[in-house]
C-alpha cells in the first residue's frame, strides 16, 4: 500500500492554510514549462465518468483583456450597490481581482454536452461534470501554489456575456476566471476577507449532523 | 516568502495520480480524531466570500443506510436501462459505490441561503456557493488520501428523495454523497473506469485554446 510520511502530511495542512485566493501580484512572467506542468494537475483530477469536461481559454489579447475588465468593473459596481453602510465602505475598499496584472489568465469552462463518459454518474445529477471541473481547479490551484505561484478566482462577473466576448461554443458553461502570476506580498497567512474584517473564518472542522 | 521543497511537489504530484474515488472497503472503523482531522481541509478551503457554506450530514442509522442505499439502486437501474450492447455489459459489470461497505458515510450539502459572507462574489454566479462546496471535498479527498483512507463520490442518486429521506432544510442543496474507510486493495494506479475500458485518460495536461 502506498503510503505518506507525516512529514508530507503536516506540508499538505502547511499548504492548504497558505493556499489562499491572490489577487495582487507582482511583474514576472509565468514560464510556460512551469504553467504546464501545473495544469497536468487537471488530468489527475477526479472526473464523473472520466469524462474530463474541462475547456481551458487563455485570455491574452489585449482587447479581450479589456473586454473581461470591463465585465468585472460593471459587476462589481451592481454588487457594491446591494451593500450599504459600513458593508458597503468595506466592499468599496476591496481588491476583489487581480485581472489588471497578472500575467496569466485562464478562463475555465464546462462542456455540458461532451460525450466522454457517455453520461456516466451525470444522468441524476448532470452538475456533476461542473463540480469535476472544480475538483481539477482546487488541483490546480494546490499545485501551482506548492510552486509558489499565485492564483485567484474571479466570480464577479456576467458568465454570459464573458463567453460571448470569448466566443466559446455554447454548450460551454463558465466555471471560474483564474488570475495566475507571481504574488506580490508573503502575506498568506490569513484570508483577506477576514483580516479587513468583512468575514470570519471557522476554527476548526465542520460539525456534522448524524441522521 | 513561504516555500515548498521540490521532494514536497513530487509526493504531492504522487499521491494526486494515486487519490482514486475509491468504492471497495475493507472492514475496519475509521478513528474519530482522524476523520476529524481530514474534514479540517474543509475549514482550510477556499469559499465565496468567506461564506464557508457547507453542511455536513453523518448518515449513520440502518433505516437511513437503507434509504440511501434504495436510492442509488433505484438510480442505477435507470441509468442501466439508458445503455445497450457493449456499453450496457461493461456498466452491468462496474461497482459503482461502496455504500454497503464503507463505514462513514457523509452527505454534503450546500446552504444556498446561508447569510455568512454577505454574498460577496455569488451575485452573478451564486453557482460559487456550490463550487466552495466542492474544493472544500476536494481538499478533504487529497487530505484523507494522504492517510490512506479511501474515498468514493457518488452521484447516482436522485438528490431531491436523498434531501427528503434525510429531512435537512429546503435551502440545503445536496453536492455529494461521500462513502469513507479503508481501501480493500492497493490498484490505485489507474481509474477502475480505465481498466475495465469504459473511458480513457487524456495523458497530459489539457490543451488551451488561445482568444
Amino acid at each position: 500500500m502506498r503510503s505518506f510520511s507525516p512529514a508530507f502530511c503536516t506540508e499538505l495542512i502547511e499548504l492548504m492554510k497558505w493556499r489562499r485566493d491572490v489577487r495582487h501580484f507582482k511583474p514576472g512572467a509565468v514560464d510556460a514549462g512551469l504553467l504546464r506542468d501545473c495544469l497536468a494537475a487537471f488530468s489527475l483530477s477526479p472526473s464523473v465518468g472520466l469524462s474530463e469536461p474541462w475547456r481551458l481559454v487563455r485570455v491574452n489579447s489585449p482587447g479581450n483583456r479589456l473586454k473581461m475588465l470591463d465585465n468585472f468593473k460593471s459587476s462589481n459596481r451592481d454588487a457594491l450597490a446591494g451593500y450599504s453602510g459600513d458593508k458597503a465602505t468595506i466592499y468599496a475598499g476591496l481588491k476583489l481581482s487581480g485581472m489588471q496584472e497578472a500575467p496569466v489568465q485562464l478562463a475555465i469552462f464546462c462542456d455540458e454536452e461532451t460525450l466522454k463518459g457517455a453520461g456516466l454518474g451525470a444522468k441524476t445529477m448532470p452538475e456533476m461534470r461542473r463540480y469535476s471541473v472544480v475538483t481539477a481547479i482546487m488541483a490546480f490551484w494546490l499545485r501551482a501554489r506548492a510552486e509558489g505561484l499565485g492564483v485567484g478566482w474571479v466570480s464577479i462577473l456576467d458568465p454570459v456575456r464573458l463567453q460571448r466576448d470569448l466566443a466559446v461554443p455554447e454548450s460551454w458553461r463558465l466555471v471560474a476566471y483564474l488570475c495566475i502570476g507571481w504574488p506580490e506580498k508573503d502575506d498568506a497567512d490569513k484570508p483577506e476577507l477576514e483580516k479587513i474584517g468583512w468575514e470570519v473564518r471557522s476554527p476548526q472542522a465542520p460539525e456534522m449532523i448524524e441522521r
